[in-house]
């Protein structure tokens, strides 16, 4: 909370906390909320915008089972009786939860890490909940493991950690293939992924 | 206001209203945000996000002098006993304000349309109460009015309806200088700066 005694001044400041938003665009931003706010006519987009925030504010929490955010105390996916409770989805953040169900190609159940290991952020497996995940693994019920960590550092990083961790206790784990994408033409695409794919090639 | 009942979905579509958000990055913007907000250390964003835009909402209004904008009846610019009154500025937004008050160059007042004439939007000199901006120069007490209205097809349009309006009354009307940027580079500028640098050149 900014103690700014400007209004305007602390909006853009607080729009500014958002990723990628720079002061000036905060600035952008603020003149535009308040454009149409404070003429007479149309719905308040300030208002509207503080309503949409107080709500999610009051009403998301984290899901107590994987960690995803939830208006009750365990999500829908956690909840729904159809999803494969043998299968576990572990990602870095709840937007890849939403992109591996937008790709429809998964019927199992997630694990959010909020983030990747990185040591030298101060971002440990306690920071990240590992233990608990570890300990879900090892209470059974589970067959598969999938490691969907981000492809770079951090995210290689973790994976290794957690299947270094994960394999002792019997359960099948796993990595996304990682290579060429769908559409992706070789010659724009950076070194480390073409050696990837190369590495990682498979019989046709 | 979006009558959503999930309230994230609701988020995402109130920041798709932001300039230059698309659903998708809007979609980034709200997960953050609740990454900022649900966890349990630290401030939540959300929280202080519709603070400062309840306080905008609740205490920032339009300056009934110049239309910018004001906590109080009228601006402080407008309420600067030290400001050149003689002298009116007039821009299409609040931003161009700011952006002239950091040049440090003018001293004067300013009148704000939050707009430019664009008849085919049905933007017309109505909308941009352009009107009382002619009322107030025939009132009298203005040596000049200077038009910074942008460089593109609205601006110019609105410079020159202005200009014709006010030009009769008796008053200076002047418009800022356009050509080459300072640190431009001639051969990286566009066809119509160039030509318009050539066009309104000037003696050394």
């Amino acid at each position: 909370m900014n103690g700014s005694t400007d209004p305007i001044r602390r909006l853009v400041l607080e729009l500014a906390r958002l990723p990628g938003v720079g002061e000036r665009s905060a600035a952008r931003l603020a003149f535009h909320i308040l454009k149409h706010s404070v003429s007479s006519d149309g719905p308040s987009l300030a208002r509207d915008l503080a309503g949409a925030l107080g709500r999610v504010a009051d009403e998301v929490g984290m899901c107590a089972s994987c960690h995803s955010f939830a208006t009750a105390e365990r999500c829908r996916i956690c909840e729904d009786p159809h999803r494969d409770g043998r299968l576990l989805c572990v990602v870095e953040g709840v937007a890849d939860v939403q992109a591996i169900e937008q790709s429809g190609a998964f019927g199992g159940r997630y694990y959010v890490l909020h983030g990747a290991l990185a040591p030298l952020e101060g971002i440990g497996p306690e920071e990240l909940k590992l233990d608990e995940l570890v300990a879900r693994v090892r209470a059974g019920n589970l067959d598969e493991v999938i490691l969907a960590t981000n492809t770079d550092v951090e995210g290689d990083t973790t994976a290794l950690y957690l299947a270094g961790q994960l394999r002792p206790l019997g359960v099948r784990v796993t990595r996304l293939a990682s290579g060429v994408p769908m559409g992706g033409e070789l010659e724009y695409l950076d070194q480390a992924t073409v050696s990837r794919a190369l590495s990682e090639r498979r019989e046709v």
